[in-house]
């Protein structure tokens, strides 16, 4: 096991009918941004929950945070925070709601030149303007960690943040918000969840039993529960188990002490950026392509998986590490994701070599657990997802 | 799934040569009291490195604080925090010397008449005089929760405590302080941590897929490591394993959103408080008893973990049930741990009604997920157990 720090300060507030306890999360005096979406919350009762839990409060709204939170878009939140004195964020909504909070989080506190450096320099938000959030749409686990993944459609790019400034103080999960979820963006929950674990668990073995043991426990429990889910997303128990699978998958928690790779996020952040693919959905038409093109790096852990997950216990360790990709492109396709870039564009020719110049344009000379991927075997695992 | 609150802010530092990080954790201008047990961290180097570290804190020591940590030992610390003006508290050792340091740290700030009433009245800490911990004994998860449990010889009592003001701000955990650890208590040690697990989980079932699967991931990981452990104390590998398994077992993470138990453990600090056995053998001795009288109530869980996590396929599911308490016996024997309390002590006639008598005195009407174990159950799982 690697040496490794872990700290995780954000309160979870589980259960049916949680919603009204952010009122006794937020200081008295607060005076309140709710940040939410598209709307959809007007629809499902949960901003008629926030704002009766919020009626004691001076509160300020801010919506229509788009999917992939836009830099432009935040910007007018940002100046909402500050010509109204705003002392404390509310995020209710999915990812990307809370990833556009946790940008408003930094940016208030900011005293460089301009929010964008937070994203281009790198800079670590040590402290940011408190905030909370209300997750409506299980999946990318931003509810209980400290990063965030900001897009600027004016140059196409999708950039990481983050710092252990930007915990959210608390989340409240409330399973039944699932129950009006499109079953297009509950199969996009599963699979972002599923990915975020393959990331932190597909690499190489280092004896971390405990944190691959975890890591597989999420993978079982997601394939477990997805049917159920996508069935009947009023079924409580499945959709608990779901939400909290989506939260745990990406915590920090089996990250701790193990290698990580983290390069089908790179590449398929690419793809949201040129194509505006829905975000999981980039990560099924990678993730295949990359674990085939790593095969020799990966197989024994591919092999792991594959008996302990997916019980393949016939075949040589290569047989079960290809059986295991297959099964993983076979689940993705269940759950109605296509794992193929021309399934979703026709004007897929070129993307490679652009995606891989994108990368040595911003200098990043390799990716991956070993950061052995240079841009030219980008290129080549990008050209296998077509 | 029920429904839960988790919050953890203990910062975890994992890994070997890592002691030396507490200098960066600790307020610089701190006052720190260290507190330590029986003076075994001066021959394994734990002194030695925490005192290099400390080095420009101004600091106090105060050693011999005893398994079980005891109120009367501990009143001497408090007088040493009150009388040298201690502003910092640094716990250096296995669960008791943590559970005692708690204790202190609440005492220290309490404005009650006497410390004794946080155990007797139940009282929650809410904060506390700030700590950390460096840990040489993995097993009792008390690095990473906010609960202790300190006894007091006079009475023959053994009392809990928590509070969210008794989480460690930071706890160190290098594995390399294993290697000097007796045989004795390593497999005491293992023995805690499964049992923690088992309390935790072995209920019955409520959908709770991924707490299963974690609880099961720990009882695995322990289970596999506890050979090579006890073999030979300086694989890195396997303690490393051991020991973030211990703080995995106890630090809230898999009680949350479902119906725990503990029986086993307020039996068994009466065993431990009668005839002063190590607290890990009172449980390996109460478990199996307590799991064949409760059968009836536990057996699905019981198939369960005899599935799961000792590969148990063949028969009913009350045989799987059966057979996985008799290989959870043979694992405790196996780690050299007797499972019978006449293994211990020859006085045991007339245990079982004293310590029926005493639940009843204190007015425990009830123990057990169901709460239905009333002292007259008691009484038979203790002769069970003889």
């Amino acid at each position: 096991m690697n040496n490794f720090e872990f700290k995780n300060p954000t309160k979870i507030i589980f259960g049916k009918d949680t919603i009204e306890k952010i009122a006794t999360e937020i200081p008295e005096n607060a005076k309140v941004l709710v940040l939410y979406g598209g709307g959809s919350i007007k629809k499902n009762g949960v901003y008629n929950q926030v704002k009766a839990a919020l009626s004691q409060f001076e509160t300020v709204e801010f919506g229509g945070i788009p999917a992939n939170p836009e830099y432009a878009v935040l910007m007018e939140a940002l100046k909402v925070i500050k010509d109204e004195n705003i002392t404390y964020l509310l995020a209710v909504g999915g990812g990307s709601v809370i990833d556009g909070t946790k940008f408003l989080s930094s940016a208030a506190l900011f005293e460089g030149e301009t929010p964008w450096d937070i994203l281009t320099k790198n800079i670590r938000t040590e402290k940011g303007m408190p905030f909370g959030t209300v997750l409506t749409l299980p999946a990318t686990g931003s509810e209980m960690n400290s990063g965030a993944v900001i897009t600027r459609a004016e140059t196409q790019e999708k950039l990481a943040m983050g710092g252990p400034g930007l915990f959210p103080e608390f989340s409240v999960l409330d399973p039944k918000v699932i129950a009006s979820i499109p079953e297009r963006q509950l199969a996009n929950g599963i699979t972002d969840a599923f990915t975020h674990v393959l990331e932190q668990y597909m690499t190489y073995p280092i004896g971390a039993s405990l944190q691959d043991r975890f890591a597989e426990s999420i993978l079982q429990t997601l394939i477990e529960v997805a049917p159920k889910v996508l069935k009947d997303p009023t079924d409580y128990t499945a959709t608990a188990d779901f939400m909290w699978s989506c939260t745990m998958a990406l915590n920090g928690l089996i990250q701790k002490g193990v290698p990580t790779d983290w390069a089908v996020h790179a590449i398929g952040h690419e793809l949201t950026a040129l194509f505006g693919i829905d975000h999981a959905r980039t990560l099924a038409v990678i993730a295949p392509s990359h674990y085939k093109f790593n095969f020799e790096a990966k197989k024994e852990k591919l092999a792991q998986y594959g008996e302990r997950v997916w019980n393949i216990t016939e075949g040589s360790l290569d047989e079960k590490a290809h059986a295991a990709i297959e099964r993983t492109e076979a689940f993705f396709n269940e759950l109605g994701i296509d794992t193929k870039l021309s399934d979703y564009t026709k004007d897929y020719n070129g993307t490679a070599e652009k995606i891989a110049q994108r990368f040595t344009d911003r200098g990043w000379v390799a990716l991956g657990e070993h950061q052995t991927l240079s841009p030219d075997k980008v290129e080549k695992i990008v050209k296998m997802a077509y």
